[in-house]
């Protein structure tokens, strides 16, 4: 019954324990039985990869200590800094009404099947091992349109979920684009009047990226039924309207006239249709371009680009009280690549969005027809098509080429909760509408940002408070029990797990995580019902963190009082109400 | 171009448009258009599923509206639940010093390998769609440790994760035991001095039980050291050791009659041998037990066994510091079934944990062989052995019959950083050692015991603080400003999504998410610069939540000191110092 897993597992455990035998500096029968003991494991695990046992037979084979590709560990210093962007966005969502919702990492197949579009083949599959069919979600829209479907479609609610997404894409790591990723979704279900919850969506997406300084943003806004009325004013073929819509969506890491061609070589569209479209996709603006587009006769006479256009209006209007105009752009080259929008889309960008060298407002400045393109950024994936099917695709990416894309996006799916009502119930069925809306927040192309910017302003990485240290004998139990008052009073507190530690150590250990109250017991004081406390505090110099040294050799306070005089500290508060030391 | 979900969609989209239209009572060829599209669309996915198309060709079928089996949505009062349990572990995490840590939901398949003894079957797998052979993670425990091997196995480091571990078993959803569910690890690695993270990671666990207030609950302690000398000293032969201690494990929820079955007739032992077994194993206490054990000459000239026994003592000697001890059990039967432990094992179980009308207490009290068993539960599990690979479990579990088993356990893992950094550097290469030791507590299972208290309190489901509203006209642009000020200052609001609602209207939806302070505004307050604000209380009456009635009509307040009113008030400040309302 033994395996090769357990014995090297009982092996393992010998050698640890020959170790601590050694370090007593035990002798005599006791060590000899356990090298004894380690003999026959060891033996007994050469016969089985000798080839006797069904376990055995194969070589031992090296493996390879990574991670799956598109993905990463994030370390403690890293995710200090990702839990801050956490709170905060966690923070917005409570504070517009939001209420968290949890769904399961994946879901059966058929609930994602038909959703994606063009990039369903991203989707991660669970091996069939029996039972259903699964697959790791690439989204949090899909399970809460599932969700909501499954608990009476009728609900209104404003629901927010954080976790991780799957898409098995060609990653991007130093920009944040990996195949498991973490979005924050907020979603707002159920029949209200007309672009409230959108511009409460917006609005919240504007107050969720000032608080998170990733610097200056903007927010593209643009809207399906506008899009789909140019598309059916210009001629496009019913059966092109979404592939052609994903080649417009193109226009933020292309020029025009590469989306051009993959519109009329690529999708077989007649161009001078395609020009017509690069016409009005060109255009973004604010409430002005709205008024342009009112004034145009052909448009309006559409009616899904003229209920389009009035939702704008409307909007902006309410924009206007959010306070949040001057963040928007209607940018009519919007598409996005999702199937389920009905409503308005948004997408929020910020510098560092685009590939290095490409900025949209230069797609459309030359195009190769008429003169050489100011240094466009060449399309930074090749052509996925020609690899054939089921083989991984490994082709390198140059990073240096690359934007973080955008940061947010979202847009209003007025219909997807009723597909899964519809295929609930079956053919013919009458089945429950909810029209949705919400966004998506993509956190690590959020940290990519935020990051460099924490590590240049030298943050802590723990919030450690206070460090107990004792001079002379070690004094372990005085110290453990000193370090669990502070704790039950809620003082972060640390200490070394040593029996007998020298000061020094100490000192070092408690400054290698920064800690502000270096708090020092010592025999006399303990008799006299005293403790030294010293504040520690550091600085940036030169990119560098270093300890700010001075000749202060703390303050003597009585132990009855240490927990009061912590928590009175300017430190301390500053530390409490939220404030980053 | 166009597929059935395409096209699903775009219908679903026109039939939007259509309604919304008719909401407007538009009318004339606008109207028209729309639908003449929408049979356009129609037609054509009637002609797809006809079987010409590729797509096509298969009858639309019904989809489940499920979740995966053993998985399962949290909703927004669950998660509000779920949100405070996991706050308060993290407090506790970072309180003791520890660092966050996160790993990728999947691993490389190899790094799970050999790691989990006899449930290596329940590992879920990716699917091969090219590329690495990936699985989900069974723990965080593995993950760690490769990560660990992976960044120089030199550290010393209190590394935290939350997050969520996936086991193919069979689900007792109501008991919190799923296939997909959360844990919170807290491990400490390094090399200390003996039995100081030992007794950290047990006090911790004290700690974050203490304060989840899930009732009584008790630490069970064992060593794997004392148990192998045990096995040792009866003559369980080498090979049979791990498969002799998983079902020794079992004593929690199978009376010894069964265990010793299973050990002589399943798994060959001789039944004198399990005899022996049986009679160290029935025994738990405190110190005294130790001392027993200390006395115990056989045991003690076991190598493994004294020093376990040693290590044990100065283990309650610090718990003692702590002020823990009479939350421990040391407990000779516990045996954890997994692989990788190699010195101390803990286990903590509340009153919900062991089958209804099975205690541990009376597992030895009376066996088959002497007297009829008082009442003991029967194993809850049917024998897995007997399906065919590959095939979903699919039995009936009686979920009255089950517990919820322990709620946290963990243990000392010193061999598997080893392991790692071993297979990593090939055969006969030194590898670097780390000692580890952590636990993982089961926050599902927290969960099922604290979510019913949750409920009969009538704890808030969400934490919005205030509703504004409008008499008379709607006032929607005013509304929207005044909510943007109170958010801005941190107070979490809301508003109803209408233009013109009616007053009663929106005090009931304030009132469904029992939202403290009511804020109305009307035409001639806002000229006047006021607000009203009515404060709202709730009581639990007969299990039932209901807002106490009375007479105030609210207090009208300047605008301008709205915020500073609010975060005056002691229901604000008793929400803002974490009291929860």
């Amino acid at each position: 019954m033994a395996t090769v897993e357990s014995l090297t597992a009982q092996i393992a455990e010998q050698s640890a324990l020959l170790n601590e035998l050694r370090k007593q500096q035990a002798e005599g029968p006791e060590v000899e039985e356990v090298k004894k003991r380690l003999g026959d494991l060891k033996r007994t695990l050469g016969q089985m990869s000798g080839g006797s046992s069904r376990e055995g037979g194969k070589k031992k084979e090296r493996i390879l200590l990574k991670t799956p590709k598109g993905t990463r560990d994030y370390s403690p210093a890293e995710m200090h800094c990702r839990e801050h962007i956490e709170r905060i966005v966690k923070d917005c969502f409570t504070t517009y009404g939001g209420s968290c919702l949890d769904t399961p990492v994946f879901e059966r197949k058929e609930i994602l099947a038909g959703k994606y579009g063009e990039d369903a083949k991203l989707i991660f599959d669970l091996k069939d091992q029996g039972g259903e069919e699964l697959a790791l979600r690439y989204d949090h829209t899909v399970p809460l349109a599932r969700y909501l479907a499954m608990n009476g479609a009728t609900t209104q609610a404003k629901l927010w979920q954080v976790g991780k997404v799957y898409r098995r894409d060609n990653p991007v790591m130093s920009k944040g684009r990996m195949r498991e990723f973490t979005q924050a979704d907020f979603d707002i279900a159920g029949v209200y009047d007309t672009m409230i919850p959108d511009a409460e969506i917006v609005g919240l997406l504007c107050t969720i990226l000032t608080r998170l300084e990733v610097g200056e943003f903007t927010i593209k806004i643009n809207h399906r039924k506008i899009l789909d009325g140019i598309f059916e004013v210009c001629g496009v073929p019913l059966d092109k309207i979404r592939t052609i819509s994903s080649a417009v969506d193109k226009l933020d890491k292309m020029p025009w006239a590469d989306v051009k061609k993959e519109m009329t070589e690529e999708k077989g569209l007649d161009g001078a249709v395609a020009d017509k479209i690069g016409e009005y996709v060109k255009h973004k603006g604010g409430p002005a371009l709205l008024e342009q587009l009112s004034a145009d006769a052909t448009l309006m006479a559409n009616a899904s680009a003229k209920l389009g256009i009035e939702e704008m209006g409307i909007l902006f209007q309410y924009l206007e009280a959010y306070g949040v105009v001057d963040k928007i752009s209607f940018d009519m080259s919007l598409a996005r690549g999702l199937d389920y929008y009905t409503g308005i889309i948004y997408e929020a960008i910020t510098e560092a969005s685009a590939p290095p060298g490409f900025t949209a407002a230069n797609a459309f400045a030359a195009t190769p027809e008429t003169a050489p393109a100011p240094a466009p950024a060449p399309p930074a994936k090749k052509d996925k098509k020609k690899k054939p099917a089921g083989e991984e695709e490994d082709e390198e990416i140059d990073e240096s080429k690359v934007g973080v894309g955008s940061i947010a996006a979202g847009g209003r799916y007025d219909g997807l909760v009723g597909m899964f009502t519809a295929a609930a119930a079956g053919e013919g069925k009458k089945a429950a509408q909810l029209p949705c809306i919400g966004v998506s927040i993509g956190m690590d192309r959020i940290f990519a940002i935020v990051w460099p910017r924490w590590v240049e302003r030298g943050m802590r990485s723990k919030d450690t408070m206070a460090y107990v240290m004792a001079a002379g004998d070690g004094l372990l139990t005085e110290r453990l029990r000193l370090v669990q008052e502070l704790r039950a009073a809620g003082i972060k507190t640390d200490f070394m797990f040593k029996r007998k530690p020298k000061l020094p150590a100490q000192f070092t250990a408690g400054e290698r995580d920064e800690v502000p109250f270096a708090i020092i017991l010592g025999e006399e004081e303990i008799k006299a019902g005293l403790v030294t406390v010293k504040e520690q505090r550091w600085e940036v110099v030169g990119g560098e963190k270093r300890k700010i040294e001075n000749e202060d050799k703390g303050v003597k306070i009585a132990r009855s009082q240490l927990i009061d005089w912590i928590k009175g500290t300017p430190t301390y508060q500053g530390w409490s109400t939220g404030k980053l030391i």
